[in-house]
């Protein structure tokens, strides 16, 4: 079973935007043993669309068309699906309706060139889109599938993972797959794959095959097995391995599948009916997002500051003057100082706190840039990590901020 | 002069890996007037290589190919490429002894694997790579041109900066190529592509092609014109009609090229030497992270809370409970307390501060879910804005954050 993705848009040639909808697709559709040929990436003209599709369509049992469904005048998908499919554009009444209620809800007018966006190819399944105003659309030759759905991410994956990838599962006779993600921080991914030589040789027996998905500060390690077999008896063969993997990497796992850092830590604190706060320096307010982006992280979350200056640290965190300049801002002794001050200030059991040269530059002669130190407060002790990372700023916040995260789940762990 | 990138490797098609090569390279060819007519990512099968080098070759003047030049088993391009160009492969001195070097110079064993990073297939112009161990190779036929660049990217800019580009310009005569792109924040799509209707059908005439890139609450207008003409007056044609665009939709402009709002924001601040302070409540500490990804955003950025509860809200804030009790948390009192609380505690300049339904759930039955308030307090006066979004929680923080940004760029602008 066989897929090609094909993203429309200039912006994706010129560079202006970086591709992720295919990385997202790719690792959607191989989730389900859908194996994906090739991406291509073109541009917004119609004969470009055109024959790209038709080639494609020849080749894969589905091609998944992503972009050019906007209301603009760029955009000209619509129409050469209606050429490639020899149908013509008519009007979506459930859509037509469900976008001026969108427009609507909103307080803006309901223009003409949005009341076009509810129009159709007539010979499309429409896959309605209830998260955006342009609908997905599913089309059919010679058995084949040709799948349009709007660039925007979140409306794509809405589609895929409501419309597509269960169409597909009906229509095609998919191999099984079963999968099993452990997530990991805090190592790279050389240091996880020396620890676990031995293990992954032994996979092979097993059919397990093995991918380490690196992103920055975490590994993700995701076992794969296909088969004939009943479900069941994958599964069993893949929890075995597992068991075996937590044995040597155990001390690195925070979670399984989708979970991420911030997802485990509200759900531990919940769990505990413990609540946390935060005194950022160099991460900026990351943390307080990273933890709020997490729904019903309200239940969890007393309170944060992000007190960049070491004006502000003493004024609104209350951290002793004397102890930023006897050690310095960045130092072990801020970051304990900061998290101390955050707990007892907020009344919250747990507070995080960060303080550090987040980069490009920065750094003096005792902490080179790149140096982050966070720190833990509890009831009972203080903790603080000494971080090392290089010059990528961005990096850099997001590697300290999950590090602190990870201080607490195992500290909740215990 | 038109281009392909054929990016080979199967990390990409499974979403292991982020393409940015494809971005890198394909703003970079754009900017000497290069055309990229499609990209393509591809599996590491040599039959696949062979057939997508050989039809991109008829379509386009070059083929920009990276990967499978590594050491390890699975990188067989040069093998491909010797099929397709009908040559065998051969050792490369001049690359023999830096390769060589490379690893003594790091007390690496050099082996025989490593010694095959020196063979190159006879008929192609080797590029030397001069940052790591494998070359980029350049290959013609009937005129057209084929490259063949690692994967690593660092290596692949380095060879495309030195030595791609410059060979491509001997070649080719380039056409004259000129962008401009016009940030836009709080319109959607629709209603900018409304406004603009008639001056956007006067762009036929210059000859200038205009794209749509919209992200989420925010529109880049991007105008692009080629030609044989003097870049002077390409740029003069370009800045006319920025001009006229100006007109009709600079209340919504906030910046140009690859500025964002926070860049902006932390340039205008430190230009009229003014601090700023937030106090979050749904936006959860992302407007202080946003200011703080820019680097030197202390110079401008006071202090920040995130105050989730109606409880810390006065506690740490010092909202008045009373206001909050009668207007309710989320309203445009409370956001105006919480604004005018953090500008006097901070003593900064400006502050700006959100409280809102951020969704998914939640709404009551004055303000439904996806309603935030922002407030902006100045010396003189503090304004509050209503906002009403969807119930994508990530998407509406990230909204309403930006809203608040660009009432303070508009106040700053005054």
């Amino acid at each position: 079973m066989k897929a090609i993705i094909i993203n429309i848009g200039d912006e994706l040639l010129i560079g202006q935007t970086i591709n992720t909808n295919a990385a997202w697709m790719g690792q959607y559709l191989n989730s389900f043993g859908i194996e994906v040929e090739s991406t291509r990436c073109i541009s917004d003209k119609g004969l470009v669309i055109f024959d790209e599709i038709d080639v494609a369509l020849y080749k894969a049992d589905v091609v998944v068309v992503t972009g050019g469904l906007g209301p603009t005048k760029d955009d000209i998908t619509k129409h050469t699906l209606c050429e490639l499919f020899q149908t013509e554009l008519v009007m979506h009444e459930p859509s037509y309706l469900r976008v001026k209620a969108f427009f609507e809800s909103r307080g803006l007018p309901f223009l003409k060139v949005n009341e076009q966006q509810a129009l159709v190819p007539a010979s499309c399944t429409v896959l309605e889109n209830m998260v955006g105003t342009a609908n997905g659309m599913w089309f059919e030759r010679n058995g084949h599938v040709c799948v349009s759905l709007p660039g925007v991410p979140f409306e794509m994956q809405y589609l895929m993972e409501h419309e597509v990838v269960p169409r597909i599962q009906q229509k095609f006779e998919l191999p099984k797959i079963v999968h099993r993600t452990i997530l990991t921080q805090g190592v790279g991914e050389s240091f996880i794959a020396d620890l676990l030589t031995e293990w992954e040789n032994s996979l092979a027996v097993e059919d397990i095959h093995l991918a380490y998905l690196p992103s920055p500060g975490m590994v993700k390690l995701r076992m794969s097995i296909y088969g004939g077999a009943d479900e069941s008896v994958l599964n069993e063969r893949i929890r075995r391995k597992e068991v075996e993997l937590l044995e040597i990497v155990g001390d690195f796992v925070f979670g399984y599948e989708k979970e991420t850092l911030q997802s485990v830590l509200v759900e531990r604190l919940r769990g505990e009916g413990k609540t946390v706060s935060f005194a950022e320096s160099c991460t900026g307010g990351m943390m307080a997002q990273k933890l709020t982006d997490v729904s019903g992280a309200s239940q969890v979350f007393q309170a944060g500051w992000v007190v960049y200056h070491a004006q502000s640290k003493s004024k609104e965190l209350g951290v002793d003057a004397e102890i930023i300049s006897k050690y310095g801002e960045i130092s072990g002794e801020v970051a304990t100082a900061m998290a101390d001050c955050a707990r007892l200030k907020s009344g919250s059991d747990f507070a995080l706190s960060s303080t550090g040269w987040a980069g490009p530059d920065g750094g003096d002669e005792i902490h080179g840039v790149g140096t982050i130190f966070v720190a833990l407060s509890t009831e009972k002790a203080t903790i603080v990590k000494k971080l090392k990372f290089g010059k990528n700023r961005m990096r850099n916040r997001e590697m300290a901020s999950d590090a602190a995260f990870m201080l607490l789940i195992k500290e909740i762990q215990k």
